[in-house]
């Protein structure tokens, strides 16, 4: 019997583990392979021989591993070269994967995840290597191309739905309202920041506008939008995604503040919603502007998570280890949503190379004319994603999360 | 018979609403008061005479609200003038209250609120009316003497542990891990910070150090803390009030940036993260730096509240309509608590001259002696007050929350 590794990679989600145990407890199923290891650090630390054996955690263990949010099994951002120049990394992973007499390798990651997943296939192919390697979705962004949606994102839209509710409220308290800025993640996409429409009360959307970067930013259709706002009932309501731009194609995080490049070039992001508050200061609207950036909680937040997105995260973990045994390689696990009510879905192969370096927008078409709101046709594709709320063990009142050895 | 009323004031929790509610539902079951009325945005509404009557809230709106987090009532930072030196609002206030046949006021806040229920039962008392001023505590801060703790306190604390552990499990993905710095809020007092102490995972608390407003800051010993737990594991997670000063009394977060009086001539906080990452970054400890201010969201996280301070909101709501039939002017309603396990509490009176411009600070009994953290000698404290989830009302699947007419 052979043997099959998962590792994570990229930005953390709430239900990312989640995956990690589909697989485990899919091969507990099918007993198709003998040992599920894990590597710890994604691509980086399988390199270094960080690598567990998933097998000996017992099912008290698991089930708490499947409810922490987070990366548990180490995260990287470690970017392979392209192996025509440099194969050096590529002939290490093989002579340790063979060590452990590997058959396939399940990626839990975003775009750059899929673009190893891809090349390590291609590499395989070339030098008639068996070994397999698949791609397991996972981001908040909800950007990856060939899926419906993507593992993590309906927790963290779930999130921001509920804290848009609630900032809504704490900021409507006083007789002079002012103007409250909630800045979402979305350095390419507007999915979470979309979700904020999803935020009612009584029917009734709570956020005045939202903006993403779909949407070229006007600096002055903004003023004249917020000022009338404003005037009107005394107090704006605004969400916006860290990655909008100006007609130009500008960051607006970048006309405020200076930008820092990660590993893969892209532009690290932030401070949009400050460039937003010192615009409606500088053009005397009024000094009354709050602002909130969310960060790293709508990427975490188990306790507000969706108990949809935990249960799919799990399928597309099973389902990887499922199609494995298909002995399919250098494709991603995709969701097929096939109808909304009753929500239904399966999960498809994609081919891993159209999903790296590719991005899934929100559709423009789900965007108002006026460019600054959400119209309600997207509604019932977020619905089905943020529903159920997991009932987490507690220890003193507090979630159980665990970390492994 | 007679009416009453109850308003709210000061910054808005997740449980606020409740103890409104509990004004309501005793009277219904007393049927003390013909109508309870509410004041809209607190003293400064009534004196415009916004004024709504409860008692047309049907079961259905009344259970909602009581969900609903933030000051449904609106909310004021209205500063009474001294009686004595202009006694005009006084005056308006009492022509208000008696053309309504209000018998007593009922006055949801904290300090500052407390302050005011005893400028007007003493501006009564010299003037021979028998109107009834009675303080229903509220603050997320907890800072309120006289009672053993505030409603409002346990649900923020109950949200800062719970993120706390998930952002720490977040900023432990990558192989070089950085630091991470959560901020909360906590002017003066540091319970809401110290709450962090509750965060633990398989029984080790998540944070290394926790800084609070009553231990003076050394910046030599904070560099040298940081630095020797960042050798040591590569990773250093700090939970940080809003309002810790250095040895010399000023506030961290006034030597970083310019800073704002408010109405009570309270500085307004934030920014202290910003202080410490760059005092991380420039003495060369690393700079994988990253902050979090939690802002708003501690007060307002209904989604995460506490069961047992969402009862204990209501109960001192109730409490507080029956002391109004015993004719009790001038106090704050108050929480004792009798022993810990099991939880007893029992609602006492305590002056409302004592809890205005009084502070209730964090035991420095159970700070450790260092100054960088919290004691487990503090936790028997907290846990009572975090216990239990509410089930939420949903509407597709997010919190049904209201706003009344």
């Amino acid at each position: 019997m052979k043997n099959c590794i998962v590792a994570q990679s990229g930005g953390p989600t709430a239900v990312i583990n989640s995956s990690a145990m589909g697989v485990l407890e899919r091969n507990s199923e099918m007993k198709y392979y003998d040992k599920v290891y894990a590597g710890i650090n994604g691509i980086e630390g399988i390199l270094q021989e960080k690598i567990i054996d998933l097998n000996s955690l017992n099912d008290d263990l698991s089930k708490a591993f499947k409810y922490t949010p987070s990366s548990g099994l180490g995260s990287c951002r470690y970017k392979m070269k392209d192996f025509r120049k440099d194969d050096s990394d590529y002939k290490k992973l093989f002579k340790i994967l063979d060590k452990l007499d590997i058959q396939t390798f399940f990626y839990i990651g975003g775009n750059d995840s899929m673009d190893t997943v891809y090349q390590l296939s291609e590499y395989a192919k070339e030098h008639n290597l068996t070994t397999q390697f698949l791609g397991i979705p996972k981001t908040v962004d909800n950007d990856l191309v060939g899926t419906d949606h993507c593992p993590g994102f309906g927790s963290a839209a779930k999130f921001v739905a509920t804290v848009t509710l609630e900032t809504y409220l704490d900021s409507s308290v006083y007789p002079t309202n002012g103007i409250f800025i909630l800045e979402t993640m979305g350095r390419d996409a507007g999915w979470l920041t979309a979700s904020s429409a999803l935020a009612r009360i009584e029917g009734k959307a709570v956020a005045d506008f939202i903006y993403l970067p779909e949407a070229p930013f006007s600096k002055d259709k903004f003023l004249t939008d917020v000022k009338t706002k404003f005037q009107e009932q005394n107090q704006v309501f605004i969400v916006v995604s860290e990655g909008v731009r100006n007609e130009n194609g500008v960051f607006l995080s970048n006309l405020n503040s200076d930008s820092a490049l990660d590993k893969f070039g892209h532009i690290q992001l932030g401070g949009v919603c400050e460039y937003l508050k010192n615009l409606i200061i500088d053009n005397g609207i009024t000094t009354r502007v709050k602002s909130l950036e969310l960060g790293v909680l709508q990427r975490c937040a188990m306790h507000c998570a969706s108990q949809k997105d935990i249960d799919e995260a799990f399928e597309v973990g099973k389902a990887a280890l499922k199609y494995s045994t298909e002995g399919k390689s250098g494709f991603m696990v995709a969701i097929n949503r096939l109808s909304n009510s009753p929500y239904l879905t399966e999960t498809i192969l994609f081919e891993a190379a159209k999903v790296a370096n590719n991005i899934k927008y929100f559709p423009v078409e789900w965007i108002n004319n006026q460019g600054n709101n959400i119209l309600d046709e997207a509604l019932e594709y977020f619905y089905p994603l943020i529903e159920g709320s997991p009932n987490l063990d507690l220890i003193n009142s507090l979630p159980r999360y665990v970390k492994l050895k």
